[in-house]
């Protein structure tokens, strides 16, 4: 197994995506790391450590946060990120990992590793966590891969996340719910009334219906299917949410009495560690499903141990041979399912 | 100026709409407040006090939280939230105020109050609060009344948000932001990019361009705009990431050592005043704008000071004659602005 790493994407590249993949390949010898990157900027990250399935691919340029995601994969064919890219492609690399501009790994995924046979439109999908009792983790797609979803988008989406979830998180017959504004069948703007009817006759989903965005971090569901201007304004909203909150939490406790200030003091551990689990950035990496290879992003400010996470994904998703299953599923013409 | 309020509607009714009622009469003697629902019911509440400007409507039927809205419009005209809008529409009322059934009101200012003229689409607006230091509060808009927006009805809620925003809340030229999943000009899907495209042009609107769902509690603009699809996934979204971080917190604190415990003793009452603070439902109110009249919703769980204050809402927009301006500025058939 060998995964092409952008080490130059992300607000503090390359040193934390050099060490979090250090880190990755010590702990996983049967997998070999490819970091595409300037060479001299890598290696000092290094120190004394030689290992022998790391290897640095020297590149000169990058794509910049600010880059037209379309125009930087068509153009700057020498970046790191879409030389990783085109490593997946040419089959140097089994899959891509980048902390990067989201909409340029979105399109080397679609320009340069390519669409999956019959699915018209990768998603982005991520996993959230549940805070509701002994509830399992949603996974929830599209975070806006595609901002204008057509009802079949959104089935194919849903199909996806079910194989993903039983190969890798070994969950069997997962369930589906379709992010709406109510619970019942007749709810939703056309989008989801037509998702609703296609999800629900669909024998290999087994779907549960529409659920609310109040119950997203309730683990009501294994899945959660929504298009990809809902799902990104959701998850922007529950990160806006949680950060305005801890802030107002802080605030609370400086400009409290002395009480406050104390007991703010003596929580102040438990509130550290409540927050990183709350914060999904945490939780680590988004899954482009639908292409033809593995391809993760994380974050642009993710650390080390974020970095480490995602490439541990990137392997397991690549050791249950998850995208095969996909293209298989989807290989026939006449029944896609 | 007279308000009907739907006394049987909300999981409180009809004691805390009672009791918020009895409170605002005593509080506003130039305003008349008519209580519809079942006259011994509401009467207990009164205890031995008499005013001259509360009045009480006997009905004996009323709107159920799982009843369908228009149907239940249409058939219930004996139900205490569908008489209270009939005497909105006869002129023996200037405002209508419940908190139950939230499509069963948006029903009734639709098909018994009235659209205003050219308004193709009223929508339901709430104001969010601001934890960003001296920023404003920014009002929100559509919540949900259309789950299937047009850019016209976009630039139609901006409008009417702009002269809602400088009748009562004193903001010349209130900025305008479009809710999308970008901040560049030609971000989202397709209704967003052709909804810039209005508002941007519009002469009448002072608008900022798109802000992103993170920032929706940093009062970044006076007025956010979205489809009432986002707008309602957004809300709930907030409203659920809230709810668990608090029980979130709750639960650190509860599972903690000693220290830990004691702490989250101490900080009790700031992390309450906090919570009240972040709970929109405790904001008070969503306005139906858009309609003949001022329609005001508030939560089904709303206590009497959340009815007292949405009735001082209901009295500042009559006060105002808000809904009269825009009706001014909705009435030239040629050009509506």
């Amino acid at each position: 197994m060998r995964i092409a790493i952008d080490a130059m994407g992300g607000d503090f590249a390359p040193k934390e995506i050099v060490l979090g993949c250090l880190h990755a390949a010590k702990d996983y010898q049967d997998t070999h790391f490819m970091l595409y990157g300037h060479e001299d900027e890598i290696r000092q990250f290094f120190q004394d450590q030689d290992l022998d399935n790391i290897e640095i691919i020297h590149t000169t340029a990058k794509v910049e946060s600010n880059d037209d995601p379309v125009r930087a994969v068509r153009r700057k064919k020498d970046a790191s990120m879409v030389m990783a890219a085109q490593a997946v492609k040419d089959g140097q690399a089994d899959a891509l990992f980048s902390c990067g501009n989201t909409g340029a790994l979105v399109a080397s995924g679609l320009l340069v590793i390519g669409r999956i046979n019959q699915i018209d439109r990768p998603a982005l999908m991520t996993t959230l966590p549940s805070f509701s009792g002994q509830a399992q983790a949603s996974d929830i797609l599209d975070l806006g891969a595609n901002a204008d979803a057509k009802p079949i988008n959104v089935l194919q989406h849903a199909l996806m996340a079910s194989i993903y979830a039983e190969d890798i998180r070994g969950i069997e017959k997962p369930t589906v719910g379709l992010l709406n504004i109510g619970t019942e069948e007749n709810k939703g703007n056309d989008l989801m009334k037509k998702s609703y009817d296609l999800l629900a006759k669909d024998p290999n989903l087994n779907f549960y219906g529409n659920i609310e965005a109040r119950d997203l971090l309730n683990g009501v569901v294994d899945i959660i299917v929504a298009d990809g201007f809902t799902g990104n304004a959701v998850l922007k909203t529950m990160e806006g949410t949680a950060l305005t909150l801890v802030s107002a939490i802080k605030d609370t406790i400086l400009q409290g009495n002395l009480k406050t200030k104390v007991g703010g003091w003596m929580i102040k551990d438990a509130l550290k560690t409540m927050a990183k689990q709350v914060d999904y950035n945490q939780v680590g990496g988004a899954l482009l499903i639908g292409v033809q290879a593995p391809v993760m992003k994380s974050h642009g400010s993710s650390k080390a141990e974020v970095v480490h996470y995602c490439l541990t994904n990137c392997r397991n998703i690549l050791k249950a041979n998850m995208v095969s299953h996909l293209i298989e599923r989807f290989s026939d013409d006449i029944n896609p399912i």
